[in-house]
Order: structure tokens, then sequence, then C-alpha cells
């Protein structure tokens, strides 16, 4: 049996982990060769191939990002995309593909399945918004990271008497915010989960300086809403705040504050760093156990599935259950940040 | 109402995590107050207790170890032990008590409540043995913790050509050492759930030296068994290895690989140090829901009850469910340790 | 003896390790008392005073930040601000004042004992421009923490084929750019000291891409300046580049590159979390040093000096001689971030 | 030219890093070639020998251990090794060889040098004690690691009231011993420089419990020396210390201070990780520079040099002047491990 390999949309931490484990147990257990395409689905259209044994698989569990690389590059958007797909896949003889990936590449991957060919798909996205599994690989490093900053805006802002916003990734769904939030002690999580009224915010902060603190953390996510018909919801849709441009919702949440309270406010957005590193010991443990999921699954003929972790399961889920759906951050996870603030 | 509270048993990161939500939870949406017992059941049988309010817990969610202190002391197991316990929550006036420990505390909590009083529990064992959870608190941090020794152990097993022999916790279920073992490349796991044959561990380290590679990690639980009928498990039953009275497993194992394989082997055991230090944000995390779950519980006037992790939401199980229970490494995770060797 | 204490300027981790020091050493050996002023220079014009004991210092080796609060606040800058001080520190009968601070409170330590009163400073300044001294409290933690963010951005940059361009702080020397950029394999470092040229940085990125590489980092100081005479120190001096305002100089060099070069580039400026979170095991050391030296030089009756890290060797050195330098990255470092490029 | 290059002894953090610049600027500015032997002294008897270029070095600055192995193999003390050093040299028409290391290492190199050879050295040593520079590979993040494992034993010692001894590395100084002390907040450090009287740190931890605490820390180095004329040097000296075979000095301490205190006492031997994992920044930052400058040297003809770092400054010592010297702990830094207890 031949398996293809790609990683697709945004690198992040244990990728290398879900590589190293689909070319051991393929290799290994089954015999069967490892066809990696560099770049995603662009090495794909391209025929950017590389073959995948032991050797190139050596030290990559600890190391973050993806040794085949990655592109977001989604071949049904591109004119002809799909038909390099499939001439490629010929070419090369491919019997099934694994794709590990986010929203984008979950949806190529089941174009290219009712296409005709053994698919099989591992969840990866920082934002854990995949529908279908407790975790996506990159989650978990991503929470760490965001709270090793929590906690070190922390004592600078006890130290000066200021409020810290902190804007973190998660455009659909705030897990990042709301775990990084619980983990790091925040005052206030802003999550896409429950739209804001940035007056509320304001006079929760007024009220705990003036009754017994003298500093504020402030967790946005990207995707963190403006209550419906408020003034901020108005200024958003105008791209306008106040006189400045509007920036992330992060800047306007920190020029609201420091407005409306006087407080001495400062603004970090992490960017960058929230999707890089060493992956930490649950992101290798979640690649791998995918990885090895994956080839099970090809193995056994299975297309259009997903390797997904449910509880302390690993199981396969049909794409078609989980295609276009977004996961959000449960009740009870928003209930616990907001009471624990 | 007024909640007790203990930590019991050996101490872990999260357990102040933990402390902290109780007391948020319980003093804030609830207007209950919060007597903290000091130094597990020992501290409710001398009635040494200490008032818990906001001020006590500032500050303490990224510290590991526990503010109430902790003890093994198991009050059934006291003449007395269990009226000592009674006749100070009745002193107390307590109407719920709710304690976080593990086997020791769980089965005591248990006896507790059948006396009458109402028991909320929290699992937390750096061993993951509790059953009913997919998590207990402690077992993720120490889990970091042990891939930490694994990662640093392996670049000195590679520059000297070496069989490194890494110890951990896990004395009924090798959670610790697969999860680590697979985060951490280990070549070989030897866990409680698989009793191991030596003579098939030097076989498979002399086939893998020979084949390729010049150095191997080598994972051992502290619980980890003999096969058996072996002459191992023969010569741990007289408490004698060879000429050595025998030591822990770890070392045991060590000696066998160096003298049968001739390779440079070397024995760390990791101790305290996987029990110690800042909670991992997923401590911090399950320690805050757990928290409040708790209050939750003991609000609605449950009893007899723990809370729990299934997937992505906290449960109340039922004590009677899990007593005596040790959940075991399942099959599925073992196969990964396995085949990603 | 009566010792005042106090820490100003921006916060930074291993002020507490210093505190304590003084602290211990003060209380300990020679039996004085300790007078903490919160917020700086500001605490001592208002007379917001806190004696300071050994249980005020339990726990807070390992913590960032300062116990005493600090403000950017400059009494000779104020309407009758070294009155205010002289005032106070008479009313508290403050023997020596140890002052842990940078170029500010330095500044500000002089005047104070120009006024009489026997001053002993400890320097502190995550950019580790102090003259006189090897290090100054918190620039090693700020070191570990860019490298880290280095480290983090390098794989996604691998991943992506990117040029990643991180801003790091140093207003006056590129300390933290330097070395974190010889940590984190950087392969452009733009500090201070040398005045840069973007059309050579971008032909090398050019010449690198061409020739072998698919990613570079380019590490920025906050204080890098153009060349003189070029285009963009032209458009500096406008406080435009380009069609954009002119924002920070890591977005000016992003955009530069981005434009000439058309490499997917992205920018990350690190901001507030240099300055926070634990102390690295370097900084808890030299805090403790510079505090216990402090005291013993007060207690010597020595004013207007400096504890100071010469080699292994923890000296003391006049204000005056330090007064108003910076100090630069030496040469030989420069050339190593270079030629390791 | 044609430079050789070899790492010998134990292996440790930052050794690829200075790997990773003798490569880069021997091929980069100087046009030079570079041979790497294998596993030491060893690789050069054996002509065991790989060409170095720049793919060999990609990725390996953050990695610890060293990519060219070592082994503990001292050529002077094997017959006709000093012959089949200088054959191979010979052979392979090495014009100067850089040689990494410790004591041993730095032995062999003058040795080798008196044949007639050029020789340019870069001391390494987690243990810090080669004489004439303030730094040597591998220390610094042993001391992190130390410092860390005494931050969460710390945690553990408090929860339960236990002393808690921890041996570390260390043989002839105590630096690790006394840093991670002085960074990990320790009550006692026993370090070869000042041999100890247990009775003195009996008594010690007895007043401390007594007066207002309730659990302690004592690190010991594997070198720390009972006083002289003390019943534990002459156990010591017979091998045995009461009823038990002596074993480490820690186990010795941790045992005496159990029986003669009644404390709870554990003991935490560190072992093999403190050589192990990724190297800080710092120890990243000084094999950097000690690589330029060990290839600056050998291109000036330099022989029976070593590279240190003094202060701020790398410069060139000559063998003869630091041979067979210990570098100890100066008084001033026991002095802070002592008031800061």
């Amino acid at each position: 049996m031949r398996i293809g390999l790609l990683t697709g949309g945004g690198d992040c931490p244990g990728l290398n982990a879900a590589i190293r484990a689909v070319v051991k147990q393929a290799t290994g257990e089954y015999g069967y060769t490892v066809t990696g395409f560099r770049n995603g689905w662009r090495g794909v259209v391209d025929g950017d191939v590389v073959p995948l044994g032991r050797p190139d698989i050596r030290n990559v569990l600890p190391v973050g990002g993806t040794l085949l690389g990655t592109a977001r590059f989604h071949p049904h958007a591109e004119d002809g995309g799909l038909d390099g797909v499939l001439a490629t896949l010929e070419a090369e003889r491919i019997d099934s593909l694994i794709c590990i990936g986010g929203d984008g590449t979950l949806h190529a991957a089941q174009q290219v399945a009712q296409a005709g060919v053994d698919v099989v798909a591992i969840p990866k996205t920082i934002d854990n918004d995949v529908e279908g599994t407790d975790l996506s690989i990159g989650f978990h490093t991503a929470v760490n990271i965001a709270t090793e900053a929590l906690d070190r805006v922390h004592t600078t802002a006890e130290s000066h008497n200021r409020v810290m916003v902190v804007e973190v990734m998660g455009r659909h769904a705030g897990w990042i915010a709301v775990n990084a939030g619980i983990a790091g002690g925040a005052e206030v999580v802003l999550a896409p989960e429950e739209p804001f009224d940035i007056e509320a915010v304001v006079k929760y902060l007024r009220h705990r300086h003036r009754a017994h603190a003298n500093f504020s953390i402030v967790v946005v996510a990207e995707g963190a809403l403006p209550k419906a018909g408020s003034a901020m919801e108005y200024e958003q849709a105008l791209g306008r705040f106040g006189e400045i441009v509007a920036g992330s919702i992060g800047e306007r949440v920190a020029a609201e504050i420091a407005e409306r309270t006087g407080f001495d406010t400062r603004l970090t957005v992490l960017g960058h760093v929230q999707r890089g590193g060493e992956p930490t010991p649950t992101d290798r443990i979640l690649g791998s156990r995918f990885g090895v999921a994956a080839v099970d699954a090809a193995s056994r003929g299975e297309s259009q599935v997903m390797t997904a972790l449910r509880g302390e399961s690993v199981v396969m889920v049909p794409l078609a259950e989980i295609a276009g759906k977004v996961k959000h951050v449960p009740s009870e996870l928003l209930r616990v940040a907001q009471v624990l603030a």
C-alpha cells in the first residue's frame, strides 16, 4: 500500500509527532511506503514529493512546525486545483491520502475523497474549534504559551498598578482565551461565544479596583465580538473606532478601558509565538496517537474519516458529520472563567 | 452553609488551584464560609482549622503543593480516628466536607460520608489511576516533568552511546511511564499493565543496536512487574537480585541490561521532583473546574460523589462506583508506545 | 541603623530577590531595620512606607515584579520632589537609602545623595545598558524570553518559508537583540550600535534565499537606527514611512523587507512579556548578591556607590563614574552575531 | 588551513553551539575545511573522521549533547595513544586541532601540543571548575536544571513539613550547589570549599524548625566533605556509615539528619538530567563565542591556549597557566549562600 501524507494550513507544534507516527506505523507494522507532499496541497498540485522513511523522522518528535512544510492553499478554490491533485495522486499511485490540517484542509480532503480517492484526516488547529474531537493538534501548546504570557504580564500588572490587555488567537471560538484565562488567573475573558458589553467590562474593573485590587488582566480572543446593537459594534462595522482606524479587537478594548477608567492600560498581542516552538507532551502524544490511528484506518480501507480524541479514546468520525461546524467552548468552562475572576 | 476543605495524601501541583476555586466559588456566588483543615485528615482529627477567605488564596494559582499542608494519615486506620473526624466536623458545624485526595482520601471520605456527613471528593494523584475520571489533579504536571527528563537524558544517551533507564512513578498503573514514554520517544516502556520479559527487552535492545542505533531509552514504572514464572520474578520474591539486595525495579532492570548486553547503561530515578513545582495550565484548569463543581455539588446537597472529567465535561460520579478500583492504561495507548519505539 | 529601600522605574524579574537579600542581610547579621517605600520615589515623596521583616519576603525569590511596587516617577523632575524625598527620609530617620533602579533612579539617587543622605544603588534594567557592571537585574531573564520567542518563530518561519521580524527591547543599546539573536540563531540583528542600511539587509536576505535557505529571522532592537543619510532615516525624521504613518522600527523594517523582496514577511513585537514572569536563576543570584553587597556597603557608611558585577566578583563603583553613560555591546559580540548569521 | 575538531569527556548542553560556531567561522570568513573526530580522542586514535560543513550543523544550536559524540578516553593514559593521535592528525593533514572538553581533554590537548601540533582548547564542564575562565560550557544549564529541581522539592517540603536533601554534581568545587542553592532558596548548602560539621547542620535545622519553619532544603555537592577529624570523616574513610555501607554523601547526610532530628527527611539525587537537554541561551552564546574565538586563534597560529570568558570579554589564556588547577567558589558567593539561608 502507498500512503500519501501532507500538512496543510497554518503550522503548529505537534505536526512532526503525527508525521513521525504515520511513517513509523506505516513502514513498520504494515510495510507500506509513505510519500510526503511538500507545502500542503500546493505540493500535491505541483507534484512536489519526497519519500519518507525512518531516517527522515529522526529527532523530530520535540520539534515544532512541520518538516513537510505547509501553505494556506486550497485546491478546490483554484482553477484546476482538484484535477491537479487527482493527477498527482494517480501518478504517484497513492492508495490512501492522510491529510493533517484544519478547516480548509478537512474541506479539501472531503472534496478529494468524493472524487474517489481514500482520504483520512487528522485535525490540527490551535483554535481547537474542529467539531467531533476533544483536542486538535497544536491547541494544547498554544494554551501553554498564552498562559505563560499571562503569568508574565501578571507580575508587571501588579508592580505597576496596571490593566494589561492580552490578545490571543481564536477567530470563531474562544478556546485559547478561556483556557489560558482560567490558568493565568485573568479577571476578564472575552470570547466569541459571549458577545461582550464594554460598559459592563469597564464597570467591573472600576468596582474591582475600588474594592481591593490595583491591577487587572483582560484576555481577548481575536474573534471576540461587541454586543449586538452596541456603539462599539457600530464602530467596528464602520472600520473605525473613535478617531482611530480600527485595529484589532484587543487594541479597541484596551483603548476603551484606558479612556473610560483612566487606569494605566497596556496591550500585548501575542501573535505568531502562539503557534511556534516545542510541542507540549500532550501535543506530542496526541499527534502520535492520531498518526498511528490514521494509518490503521487507511489499512482498513476507511475513507472520509477523521481521527478524534473522545475522553480517553481515539476514534474515527466521518468527515460528513463535522463538515462546516465550529466547536464552541461549553458553558461550564465559560462559567468557571467568570466565577474565578 | 459551612464548607470544610482538606487536602490528603501526597502533595502535587494543582491542589492550590482547586483550593482557590472552592474558596472563590463558595464565598462568592453562594456566600458560604470555608473552613480549612491543616495537614489532611490529621488536621480534622486534631481540630487544626483555618478560616479561608479571598486574601488567603491570592497568587496561589501557579504555586505547587498545598497551602493547607497534607499528610499520609488515614482516620479509618487509626483508633478513634473516625470519631475524631466526626467530633471536629460537628464542633465546626461543617455542612459539607470537600476532600481533595487520592485512594486513601477517597476511601476515608466514603467512611465519613456513611457516618452521616455530606462529603464531596476531588480526585488527585500523579499516578492517574483513580477510576471514573479521565484526569486526576497532578498527573499532567508529572508527565511534563518526566518527559522533560527523558528529553534531557536523550541527548546524553546519544552523545555517549548509552542505554539510559529512567524510573518514574506509577505503583499500580503505568500512566506516567506510557505517556512520558510516548512524548519522550522512549524505545522501551515497562508498565504494570503488561508484565515484562527481561529477555525480550534485552533481545530488542541488542537487535536495535545491531541494526542502526547506538543508544536507547528505557522507561520503567515503579510498579512494573517481571513476567509470572520468570527468574526475575522469583528473585524479586526472594528480595534479592543476583548478588545484589533488591533495590527498585529500575535498578534491577538497569543491572540486567548492563550485564546481558554489555552496553554502557545508566539509571536515573526521578523521585520527588515528579510531584513538585508549578502546575501546568492543564492542572490549573482541572483544579479550578473541579473546585467550582465540588461547591456546586455541595450546594445541591449531593454527597458520596466525586468530581470527574469525562471528555470535555465535568461530571459527578458516585464514590460507590469507583471505590477500590484502579484505572489502567488502555490497550490503544500501550500499543502506541510500542509501535513508536 | 535604619535602611530605606525602594524599587524605581520599570519592573523586572529579580527585584524581589534583591529585596529579600536586603531584608535578610540587614535584619539578620546586622540587626538593622528596613523600611520599604511603595511605588518607587513616589512613595518616598508621599511617605508611603511599609516596614519589611522576614515574613514579608517569604516565597518571593522566584516571583517576578516587585513586592514594593514601582513607578516611573523622578523626584528631581517634579516641583518640590527632592524636598519631599528629604523630608520623608528625615521623618523616617533613614540612615542609608538603598535604591534599586535604572537610569532615572540612579540619577535621582545621586541628587539625593548630594543633598547629604547616604545612598547605595543597585542597577536594574532589562536593557543592560548601565555602565560599570557586567549585568543589571532583569536583563538575563529578558534574553531568555526573547530567545524562547525566536525559537518559536523559527519553526513557523521554516514551515511557511517566511521572513519573521521580531522586535525586542533596547532603546539605547542592543544587548537583548544581540544576545537573543545569537542564542536564537537569527540571520540578521539590528542594534543601535551599528546603524543599518536596509538595502544591505534586503540584499543579504535575497542572496541567502537564492542560495539555499527558505526562511530568515530578523531581530530588531526598538532603538535600531537607519544609517545616517539614508532614505529611511529621512522618512523616520518625517514620522512617515511611505504611505504609512511611522510605527515602530520593527514595523518599518518588516514592511521594507516585504516590499523589496516579495517574501512572505511577518512581524512580532514582544513587548511587555520581556519584563515579566519568573526570574532566571542568574537574575535571582544577581539580585541576591547585589542585595547583600548593598547592605554591607551601607554598614560601612559608603554612599553614592552602586553594586556591580565584574567577572566573578561583586564590587562597588562610584555613581559619579557611571552617571550619564550608556554601556554598549562590545564589537566582539556584535561580530559573533554577524558571523553566525 | 585544515581544522580538526573534537568533543571529549562527559557531554553537556552547549557543545553543539560551539561546533556550529567553529564550522561557520572556519568555512565562512576563512575558507578553511573542518574535520570532525567522532567520540572524542578515541575517534582521533581510531581515525574515525567526518567532514563538517554547513548542512551538518543545521538546527543544532538549541540541541543538547554533541553531534560528534564523546567518550571518557584519555590518549596519554593508553599505550600508544599519543602516537595514534599524532598519526591520524598527520594523515588528515590537520593544521590546528580544536578540542572542546574538561580537565582530561585539556590535559591531553597540552600533551598533543607539546608533540608539535597546534592545539586550541575550549573549556566545557558542568562543574565550572576550570581555572582561568568565568564560565565553562554546560555549567549554566546545569545550574538552571538544579534550581528547577529545588523549586520543585520546595513545594513538597512545605506541604509535608519535610527536610529535602538534594545531591547535585560538583566533585572538586561547589559551583552548582552554591549557585542553585542561592537561586533555589536552600537553607543549607554543603560544598567542597568548606568541609561541613554534620552536628552544626543538625543544630541549625533544629533551631530553624523550633523557631518558625516547618521545612528545610539542604543542597549537597557530590564532593562535599565532612570536617577533618569528625566521626563522619572517619566513617567515610572506612567506607561505612553506621550500619549502612557508605553510599553517596547525599545519602549519608540525609540519613544523619533523619536520625538526629527525627524530621521526615527525603533524598533526591539529580544525576544525569543535570547534563542533558536544551542549552540555556547563556550556554548557546558562550559556545558560539568560544567557537568563533577558537578559529580566530587558530588562524593566528596560536597554540596551547584556551578560550576564556573574563567579565564581558572573550580572551585566550595559555594552557600552561591553568593546568592542574581547580577553580573554587569565591568566599563572597559562599557567604551569600549562608546569609540568605
